[in-house]
């Protein structure tokens, strides 16, 4: 437990090899870890996410911090990745966001459809994609066939398949909610058995006492690790998800903006727990550009460290 | 803020390139902005919008009046297209939309069902295509869906896409409605994220109350500029979703007719605001035929002098 | 206004206008004009339609009329075509109509479901298809998708298309009902916007005290033609779906059976306001063999004189 | 009215008179009626229908009795066929039923799914394929569309196309019921229509109290036909339907078990009445096998004297 | 009854023969008989089956488990069968799991959405795949129609097809539940009619009173069985239940855990009243691997001597 697969580890083909020996070894921290950029927000909450910083509402923005700040890769739907990108090309590896959604309609039944597909991601260069599969949704069911699609298509190109893995929709709500230990412990397990490379997870909210109304396994669990040190029980809580993610990779998002501290611990707890990387958007590029190189490069230490 | 792209500034493939030349340079006032002439309504609204000018239900009208008034281009749906451009080929440059919808069912879960495809875009010589997205709308996931192939089309044809990005649907109108700040921010933003070359927006109502029912921070931007004089908000307005529609160039629609001087100070803010160009259609054809060259001309003027 | 337009002024590729010419000039009347037998209401309506004149439900019974009383074409669905035309290949042109649905289920949310294409069109050497639009209906999106493919392979074929476009479903209830001016003139334009060859429309209602509910435009029209003499408002609610329908050659149904002076009038007053043809079948097969002919015969002479 | 058409009367396609001529000539009675035995009740209903002869529920039973007893065909699913029809290939043609559902869910929506198509049925050497059509179920047009498909396969590889036609839904329900005059007949004209080469109907129950609540043309016929000695009210009745099927060949099926008298009763008056044939299933297979064979005797009897 | 057909029996083509052959002869007991290790509880139930023994997470567990205890196959999703089974290649039989859901939406409407294909299964070297079947779920068509193109790719690569054929959704429990004899009876039929090689079925609750609300047939099997020792009803049911899936091989599920007497017992019931085999998962590896092993070997056991 706690430890990151090597990519020696895994039995991946030879296109998804190298293109992931690009993102965890010729870019970003270069150890074996990832650190990447997303910038999927303006599609998901809308231009609101840009309020705090301005200037990060052009796309540039973004692909200089990623370039400048050394990261991974940089995640994009295709109009931005098209329009935004010539300049970075080769410098900073593209993960193509395939599918999508505002967040304008309820979340009751949510599913994210594809709007871009793993040619597009071949054509433009990138190194993997990343697909936001919402488990448990009352819309589960297309979107297994249509994450089966896509998934069928990366083993054909030997494309890196990264799941946004999130526990979603009404169902899901009533046995704990979406960042329940259980929802996202199941979450985890899922995009493994679906055929995920790398999965982007949240950190469970393990203090919440929504926990209670989750299955009496997880129950158990929350109620055990209430009774420890909150960052013993932290890391409990992220190896465990880690654990269930089985071989595919893990990274733990960032989510809404907060504490340099709190987003640092975060860093080491889920580094030290076992996860292959992070994916901070919101907490590097809602401020000032120098001050996001200056977090980018603590959080790099932390990884390269790992 | 405030400055519209120009074609050099956009990472376009060869044969959009193309298309977008003939449109922003070989047509139109030539210097790199864009005035289309719709004509869409008939399915949209029905024949009623011909009444305050019976003449203008015949297609060949608006053909004319592209021609004289030197017009960018013409939208037109593939029946009208194929049936009415013959003496105008190659003299108008042709939008062919794409989907559409009538207004007689409800716009609770409003869906464009998509009628035609790039390749007739391409078999009938147009240099552009018009499809409306309506974001927020319930059926959003049908719409990425049926986007993403029209898009994929549009890069494997180079064939320039404009997209209608309409905010729309029972969700939008509890957050400010399908016109608040909010939505039409939202909408420019998804545009550039999904991969429009060209975006069709409606002007914010920033002096709707209604707009105190969106997010907090479109709540305040709201109540800051209710304060300002009114054209100033007007420019803030626009330049707020222009900024958002990034790399997009935005066109503004004309909607319902108005004042001529209404709709001049409209074109000029817009322009000036970094609009790349307009897309006025009933304040343009709804008027008989000298008295729509003669505004046209004087919209023109503005652009020639953006 | 009121004028008809000719094969010469339409704008249709070799394969349409070869078959068109076959329609227009070698069948039926001969002049231009288009007189239909339909033959699908064993399937819209059942074998009820056929009880009046227990002989013509036997498809073989409508082959001989259509034959001896020359008609432009018949239309049949994919089942009757294979089985019933053998002795008439060639002598009696085939509309095959793609689309059907029995009214059975309820007409709130209808879709006219396709079970033949234009393949079959083609491989059983028709001179055109016939294909059922429900303008407004719920379904509208599904129907607009599926006429979509219909229109591309009639393009890719050369095969006339034949739209009959019926307001329909429960928005358009509201509005004025399916056969108010309103909703017939929207459905005119409909059809000419998605690439008819030919709209079959029904007469509007235009003395109906429904039209009262419907857009303040067309009230107000109802309320002026009210004022004239009723075969004045006749013509002119003729004229005005005429003239929406644009390039699109209109053909109006008879629908079900009227006295025969009111039917040569309908077809005289159609045809003298711009229509192109008739489609006329429970008038002409709910009735002895003979008498069919000779009623045929009288609107043949309406047509002739055209 | 009451004569069958002969296959010479038929406008088949080649591949369709050569398997057809199997079914009429060279299996079954051979002059040209049909007796089919089907077996897809453990589908529809499930094992419950063995329970009366439980041997019965191995489908090598209704094979024997197919050879043994001399049917022009079985009907089975494709799992049963490619199970169990080794033994008796080319011996017994094989009617291939493509579509099917369990009675479990309710039958408001009622719709039967394709689990196999008429490439299996070319692949397996079988002489027909089978199609559930549900008239009138608010499902239709998912049917229609399936039925299109299926319609057009088997013109292309030349496969007769026998339709299961049953009036189902709730809608029917309202209008009679699903074995009403109104329904049956419509059904049998749909269809016709549709493409059917053989039909299987169920004889409508023209003295059941509920025809009151079918359109008036057929209430009418109900009373006019309570009125008749009741065997003769079943000829009309047959005749009827038998006239509405057209050109289509009709079969009538057994239904549930029913006493000797009756069952040939009903295989002389539905033969008399222009039937091709008949489809026994429960009533020949829900017995001792010897008994099954004498009473396919019995019953092959009327069709040789047909 | 109570024979279990062996393959010379079946009538399977060359390709799936070959594979059976490997599952039945080559690998595990050797004598015609199955024992399958399961594991794709993490995708249905979640992680939470793996809180009995926490070893058992890792998917690698199972796999040894397999290959040490001999077992005839393994049974993984997509993801899990890439990640895996490099090590274990050819020395496991892989069945793929095609489709599946989690546990979190209502199973009102079951239905289980495919994520892998068939040739995922050739080009991943398996010897067969399951699919699960909710019969009787209001989504059986949609499932019928996915199951109909599992089954035809399963014809054309040779490929054997496993059936969890699970009685599901809301209609089903108002007649009994899931686990009456009337539904698992109707399911191992319907496995059979739709072209399984193999069915997975649930022993039936023979002695649960939920039997007294399935239809009169299975009311009374219940009230007859109720009379008899409890052994000697298991007999019956198992029995029952096998002779239903006719030439389909069947396999008893093990279900949630239980002593090992039981299992043991079931076991030994089921062989020798016809099944071909067990699937048995959570009693497998619900324990330390070396009970595991043991309790393999004593289930191994009774397979030998079947």
């Amino acid at each position: 437990m706690g430890k990151r697969p090597t990519l020696d580890q895994l039995d991946v083909s030879l296109g998804k090899r190298a293109r992931l020996h690009r993102l965890l070894y010729e870019h970003g921290p270069g150890n074996g870890t990832l650190l990447f950029l997303p910038i999927d927000q303006g599609m998901e909450h809308g231009p609101i996410d840009f309020f705090p910083n301005p200037a990060c509402a052009d796309p540039d923005y973004q692909c200089r911090l990623a370039r400048e700040g050394g990261y991974s890769g940089i995640v994009f739907h295709v109009g931005l990745a098209q329009k935004y990108m010539k300049a970075y090309a080769g410098a900073v590896p593209l993960v193509l966001k395939l599918n999508g959604k505002t967040d304008i309609p309820s979340d009751e039944d949510a599913f994210s459809a594809q709007e871009s597909a793993v040619e597009d991601a071949v054509r433009l260069g990138a190194d993997g994609v990343g697909y936001t599969l919402y488990v448990g949704s009352p819309s589960q069911d297309r979107d297994f066939i249509q994450l089966g699609e896509v998934r069928a298509d990366c083993d054909h190109y030997g494309m890196p398949l990264i799941i946004w893995s999130y526990p979603r929709g009404s169902a899901v709500e009533t046995k704990g909610g979406r960042d329940s230990i259980y929802a996202v412990d199941y979450a985890a397990r899922v995009a493994d058995e679906v055929g995920a490379d790398v999965v982007k997870l949240n950190v469970p909210r393990f203090r919440d006492p929504r926990n209670e109304d989750s299955p009496a396994a997880y129950r158990k669990l929350y109620q055990e690790w209430k009774e420890l040190d909150e960052n013993e029980a932290y890391r409990l809580a992220v190896e465990k998800v880690v654990a269930s993610a089985g071989k595919t990779m893990v990274l733990f998002s960032g989510g809404s903006r907060m504490g340099d501290e709190d987003l640092l611990l975060k860093a080491r707890i889920c580094m030290e727990a076992g996860a292959t990387g992070l994916i901070f958007g919101r907490n590097m590029w809602q401020r000032p550009f120098q001050e996001g190189l200056a977090i980018t490069q603590k959080v790099k230490d932390i990884l390269l460290s790992s």
